[in-house]
């Protein structure tokens, strides 16, 4: 892989994660989104290629056996996964692509792409998590302490993340995420061809 | 050490780092700057506790021995060095402290403190290097060709360090240089108390 970047974000239902990565794909609209294949059906609302490529379960498992796959994972009975050709392509052309995955399949993606940096993006506080999943109206209880749990979950393992995004005030938190987009470009890793252009010259 | 971070920079004669440096200490006037220790004596124009504290060679060799520099080097019969109590201080109630210093310094340091975040500041190109160390006029031009080399050895090392601030427009240059510092804050060693605040509310 050459000088590009794959970034890895994640973040608790609750997060406001989605909005998060809206306002950055506008704002930074060089910035490719990686879009998973799944074998699942289309939702009403889905389009295919948006968020999601629909597959067909025999076309999945092909990937898998040609290691086509970042990281895949099978979740109540349907595939989930992340194709390794378009974040292969962005990164060799020096661009960014962000992948959205939970934390599992960030420990995934990091074991393969060692210099892939790691977002996790997380609510201001316990109360506001709870208030921002009871807020949703129609759920009930149960449904309710389930989210919460499996939000606490998934902040419990956000030390292995590079950065963290406190979204308290949205406008803050899509500054704060462009502002790691923007210092990556400055990375060594990134910009070691210009220390050989400055030295070439002799 | 606690939260805090140390940043070393450095970038050869022409990177025009000083005028960086002072330009962030305006903006982000809470970073602080790491006083170097020096056995020469004062020139015209320096000040006592600025930019350098100047000591005796006695006192410094009690430095030396009780361990209490994180680098420290011999340059033409002086001594010139880095005391580690300020750092640490600043380190412990979550700042940021920068040091400036050369590639061997930066070496030495790295290997003491090894989550700190090293910049290296650079000219744009070979041209306007050696453009920016003729232009001071007063020079001839073996001295002007003995500062290219040394400007040169540096840039070569710049590998080793974590990002690289190019100093094409000046403006350009601060603002890269304060988004290190501002990303930084959001990296997971900085802000790891945050998942425990989130999480013991349970």
């Amino acid at each position: 892989m050459s000088n590009g970047r794959l970034l890895i974000v994640s973040g608790p239902s609750g997060s406001g994660k989605d909005t998060i990565l809206k306002k950055v794909f506008e704002r930074v609209p060089e910035v490719k989104f990686s879009i998973s294949s799944i074998t699942r059906p289309m939702r009403p609302g889905e389009v295919e290629g948006k968020k999601y490529n629909f597959v067909s379960r025999e076309y999945f498992e092909e990937m898998i056996k040609n290691d086509l796959l970042l990281e895949y994972n099978n979740y109540v009975g349907n595939y989930y996964g992340t194709p390794r050709g378009p974040v292969d392509e962005v990164i060799k052309n020096g661009g960014e692509i962000i992948i959205e995955v939970d934390v599992n399949g960030a420990r995934n993606i990091k074991n393969k792409v060692a210099d892939a940096v790691s977002v996790f993006i997380m609510p201001p506080s316990f109360e506001v998590l709870k208030a921002r999943l009871t807020g949703r109206g129609t759920d009930n209880e149960e449904v309710i302490k389930q989210r919460l749990d499996a939000a606490l979950a998934e902040i419990a393992c956000a030390e292995q993340y590079d950065y963290i995004v406190v979204n308290d005030n949205l406008e803050e938190a899509v500054e704060d995420f462009i502002t790691i987009i923007k210092t990556d470009r400055l990375s060594v890793k990134r910009q070691k061809y210009l220390i050989n252009e400055v030295l070439k010259k002799c």
